[in-house]
């Protein structure tokens, strides 16, 4: 079959919007109707070329919500109709890592989609007889995909495909890293470097599960309103600081009365990744890194910070495991747990796809939405 | 009254031994005759003068057991003729630090220990009027000390001094950090780096609690016999790897199939360190930092190796809460769960204290214990 998508020819160009052949699903997998997507940071990494696993052609696009048009042989678990997540991280629940219940992140597929092929490793897009790399095993920016039964979460049928999408990435990953992987609990401390679409999505998660202090942490004082309303209780800007006489991670032992209970890095800055430990509490602080530092940086720290109780960890795609976690993630919305509705900031046609990225660029956008 | 005990005047020079003056215990503080103690790798640290905490004129040792003598006022968990183990890290079940049940890192005296005092900021030591420092709180290298109710652990009466004084330091060190801090489950694979006293006792909390493969690493092969005994089932040396072309690190990965469930680093050196949590399994891998490492030095890594499931921790006096858990570690020793006594190399009245020193720097001993 025929679809539309956009298509990253070559690192640092814009994508163009092309009709591509697509391959049905083979045994296992499923063809999706792509009915809205999300624009990301990471697609974008990806783009500029700086993501040093990055292939080209692709069609990117990681975020994304939509309709089960059709299965391949032996698919069980989703028919025709079905509306679904497709998942950068799937869920074998077979694999090593599933079964150990102790991570996430699930490897049946891992050196094929690194490889951006399905699988059987073949590719089911193709232009003019040559192939394209899928992205992430999901390429959301096609209108319609075939992926993995593995790697799709169905959600309820009244989920609004234009908001829930973003639960496909960002809203999972800062959300669910406050629920599955830290999993604070009511009355900690936290504090979130970077108050971005990720710091908010940390925000609201501290707030769901009733933590205490909420200390929104940037550079830029114009993001302070809307973290409040996400649930910050207090803002700090590192600059003011500075110009005091002080540090950011003083003043945070400080207002938290010896050190956060737990720290999220949202930026992807090294400098800022040691802050976050830092600033935790003695005995017990956990700093969770989210953000994705540049290639070849390094994270550094004494010693005696971790031998005195504090612990350094990640989080990936908010420790959810997708087919189990994020239809619950979607339920929260639903039940109004949650706000996604204040972060989608642009809607765009898949035609100005681009000015999605320049949206991001210029910082003037939260996330950015593209409906087929 | 007096005592014998002897006495750091300086850093850098052998200890002598004095006949100094004891004042008694105070409200809440305990007069104890020690009758046994180790010497630790931490003491000759301090007396070396590298440790940048380190006070002089001091009463060094830390890793003791001996008997209560009196009570001051106020005592009310210890009396006359009580058996005890001194506690660097004591355990006041009051303060916040307590109370988390996250942490053994009681607060409660910590400022004064620090600067060598008592709770009430005086010493009980003095020789010809000239106060004298405790260390670590507990200054083991004194026939009879005062210490806080707080920081003595009731122990069994039929337990040797001259075994269980091992319990005050290393043991607690190295099988807590497996039982107490890791929580190594049965079945899971455990890379320990260094075997030494701390190494050994890592390998028999791990193979006390049923773990899988247990992997010791160490640049000198002939600790490998001594290892085995302990439970050790695989020993690497990196220099070995490294002259087959190999490296450490993925000598481990091969040989556990991905990594290890948890690693200890107990050597103090922040290359190893970086060794020990880049070897552990990805979506897992814990690595427990217990070594010291020299002052100023600093550990670092990619976050990817957070961000894909690792974590990065630290381990002080085992995890273990001194009171509840010292006395529990006496009965293993007791019912033979646990094996000390090879561990004790070498046996010295306190007069040949400095030779104790000198077998630990020749690598001659593991553990050196001296008996009043």
């Amino acid at each position: 079959m025929k679809t539309r998508a956009a298509v990253a020819w070559k690192a640092g160009q814009p994508l163009t919007i092309e009709t591509v052949d697509l391959a049905g699903p083979k045994a296992g997998e499923v063809l999706v109707e792509i009915k809205a997507t999300g624009i990301c940071h990471t697609d974008w990494y990806t783009l500029s070329g700086a993501d040093p696993e990055g292939l080209f052609p692709a069609i990117l696009g990681h975020e994304g919500a939509g309709v089960v048009v059709d299965v391949g042989p032996g698919v069980k678990s989703l028919r025709k109709g079905d509306h679904v997540i497709p998942l950068y991280t799937p869920e074998c629940r077979e694999c090593k890592f599933c079964l150990s219940q102790k991570t996430n992140l699930c490897q049946a597929i891992r050196s094929t989609q690194g490889r951006g092929l399905m699988p059987d490793a073949t590719s089911r897009f193709s232009l003019d007889g040559q192939d394209l790399f899928h992205y992430m095993g999901t390429s959301t920016f096609s209108n319609y995909i075939v992926v993995p039964e593995i790697a799709l979460a169905k959600i309820r049928e009244d989920a609004p495909f234009d908001k829930v999408c973003y639960i496909g990435c960002g809203v999972t990953t800062g959300i669910g890293a406050v629920l599955f992987t830290a999993k604070v609990e009511a009355g900690a401390n936290v504090v979130v470097f970077g108050l971005g679409g990720i710091g908010l999505n940390v925000i609201q998660g501290a707030k769901m599960v009733g933590a205490g202090k909420i200390i929104g942490v940037d550079l830029n004082s114009d993001r302070e309103k809307m973290a409040r309303e996400f649930g910050m209780t207090h803002f700090l800007n590192p600059k003011d600081i500075e110009a005091a006489g002080g540090n950011i991670v003083d003043a945070i032992i400080q207002l938290t009365d010896g050190g956060a209970d737990y720290s999220f890095e949202c930026i992807g800055n090294t400098k800022v990744m040691r802050q976050a430990l830092e600033c935790t509490h003695k005995g017990w602080g956990r700093s969770i890194i989210i953000g994705v530092a540049e290639a070849g940086a390094e994270i550094s720290t004494r010693p005696f910070q971790l031998v005195t109780g504090r612990k350094w960890e990640g989080s990936a795609f908010g420790g959810a495991r997708g087919r189990t976690d994020v239809p619950k993630i979607v339920d929260w919305y639903m039940e109004g747990k949650i706000n996604i509705d204040s972060l989608i900031t642009h809607k765009l046609k898949l035609e100005d796809i681009n000015e999605g990225f320049a949206l991001m660029k210029r910082g003037e956008s939260i996330r950015s939405v593209v409906e087929f």
